[in-house]
């Protein structure tokens, strides 16, 4: 029985994550692979149609634990009918966001409770973790003036420097507590050596001939 | 300090809970207390922007697991905007199904996993239980014909019979493991004989004067 690989991005906002997908995909590809690329929130038409109500609106239409719940909800959907399927039939799934946004999001930025979060992980996605997680990271102030300069003001870029800050720092401590699975990723650098240090860790960390 | 009354209507499909909920506002409010009526999923602009993603669309639009998810993020927006500070209040908050909904509808009628609701109560209620729930029991196919005279077929009436046997089982269930809470009403009784037998249940329970 085949069985594909789980790569998930991580960063916070303007951290090229977009772009690194799309040249990691191509790549891959090339080299003959069948790759799957999604999104959270959203990935599947529920989960869509739960992002509309997460990304727009005022930056506290939601307080952190209903907007850990929604986010859940849309992750439930997304795993069950695109990225299990996928890696069911063999596929390379890359993903613009996975479970460690909420960590970082509704966790370290939010302080929606450590417990609740490991609960949901624990009861809803049923096993399914990436295989690889690449955190991109930079300073949130290089970040947020990245994502300003590309338009269109998100819910989530609304939420303030300190909000930022506390999300990479999230971040970083998720990679510090789970190696095997986190790289991270220096993404305040040109993007041809962003892409080349991504290519490395998916030949180090996967088994992709 | 005052602290109100948290009140829970809950049952299958036309059981008759909006009829006798507002009889049970009218008669507190014409005693003097001051009243909230309220819903799930709903009750709040949040919580009803969710509810328009539960209760339209195919019946098998969303998992059991991912409905469950859905219900806890309306029902923790509603607690944190609506419910806690009417009680804070002094409030009598009378709802129009609370987390026991889930448990019958999402749990016994759908198969989500027990363990997963019970760390949604835990992690997601802060405590907000309701002091009294009023279960309308009523044979699930007199609830479904009332339910079609009355006209709508809403998502969840569509899921047939044998979901609302399960459902039904379900709430008698809760009402056996929980008599303190709980009150299980004959619903399958001319209106005023209901009301008289809700209003009997209030007056024993709660402390109203």
């Amino acid at each position: 029985m085949t069985q594909g690989y789980f790569i998930s991005f991580e960063g916070g906002e303007g951290a090229g994550k977009s772009t690194q997908i799309r040249r990691l995909a191509e790549r891959l590809e090339a080299a003959g692979h069948d790759v799957v690329v999604t999104r959270e929130p959203g990935g599947s038409p529920g989960a869509e149609a739960i992002r509309e109500l997460l990304v727009n609106g005022a930056a506290d239409r939601w307080s952190p634990v209903t907007e850990t719940l929604l986010m859940y909800a849309a992750r439930r959907d997304h795993v069950e009918r695109v990225i299990r399927p996928a890696l069911a039939q063999g596929q390379i799934v890359l993903c613009d966001r996975f479970a460690d946004s909420t960590r970082a999001y509704q966790g370290a930025g939010g302080d929606a409770p450590a417990s609740l979060i490991a609960a949901l992980e624990d009861h809803v996605l049923g096993g399914t973790v990436p295989n690889l997680t690449l955190i991109l990271d930079l300073p949130a102030e290089t970040g947020l003036k990245r994502a300003e300069a590309r338009g269109g003001a998100a819910r989530f870029e609304s939420k303030g420097l300190a909000f930022h800050q506390r999300l990479r720092a999230g971040y970083l401590e998720i990679a510090r507590r789970e190696p095997e699975r986190c790289v991270v990723i220096d993404a305040d650098a040109e993007l041809d050596r962003v892409t080349a240090a991504i290519a490395e860790a998916v030949a180090q960390r996967l088994d992709l001939r």
